[in-house]
């Protein structure tokens, strides 16, 4: 993987959560990640295809998510219910969106298809390709999530 | 078209802004769109890729745009700022990916690009495509906006 690819979606990660959560996200040192064990306790996953081909996929811990949602409609959230899981949806779509067009104005073009969310303690996020995966995690004052990101050249 | 991939693209408009913007939206008649004039103050457009080919728009008046981003983020809004131009992006980006949630599971899986936004009395709205572009107004209680849906199977 072009590792200038991963800066625009940890600008985006950063955006998105500070548009639309109030929320400052902080990444902390990446690492490679070698296992499909999902980092949080509810991952949004998306493909990306087009002249780089792979995946991103976001890992919220319960607590971060339950912030990040309270944040965005104003209502206390306590459980990963089915709203939640559409904000992790919806935030993983903004994501992905926010990134790809950083790289479109570098001349990388990317489409993406739609976000799937998993969760629970034994969900797998299993990335499309077998490209190495780089995970960064980040913390905010709400608790921590990680960005993977997936892509061939 | 194939009018059945019109419904999608409706609900996610009416699905996305009674979420993100608390505001409910109301279709009028759908009609054949045949020219690029915008029908709104600020339009957000989007590409479609995939087993069906082509393009979103949606075009909303100043009165609605400021309406719906003074909900989403609690600000008074009276200008096309960039603020609220990345609202129209973030929108369109959102509704491309409720609509293309429901068209995958009805087994046709699409991709989409990123939004480019224009505004201003004389821009252009132009679907990348030579199908029928098919129009939808909605009113909502600040203004009215449009969807434009330009695909072919």
């Amino acid at each position: 993987m072009n590792v200038e690819f991963i800066n625009p979606f940890l600008l985006a990660a950063v955006n998105v959560l500070n548009t639309m959560t109030f929320t400052e996200a902080k990444p902390r040192k990446p690492y490679l990640k070698e296992d499909s064990k999902p980092e949080g306790a509810v991952t949004g996953i998306i493909s990306i295809s087009g002249q780089a081909e792979g995946s991103l996929a976001i890992s919220f811990s319960h607590e971060c998510i339950c912030h990040l949602v309270a944040n965005m409609f104003g209502e206390e959230v306590s459980t990963i219910n089915q709203d939640v899981k559409d904000a992790v949806g919806e935030l993983t779509n903004m994501i992905s969106g926010d990134a790809r067009r950083q790289l479109a104005e570098s001349g990388l073009p990317l489409q993406a298809g739609i976000p799937e969310v998993l969760s629970g303690p034994t969900h797998k996020v299993e990335h499309s390709l077998t490209a190495p995966t780089i995970a960064v995690p980040f913390d905010t004052p709400g608790g921590e999530f990680t960005i993977e990101v997936c892509l061939s050249d």
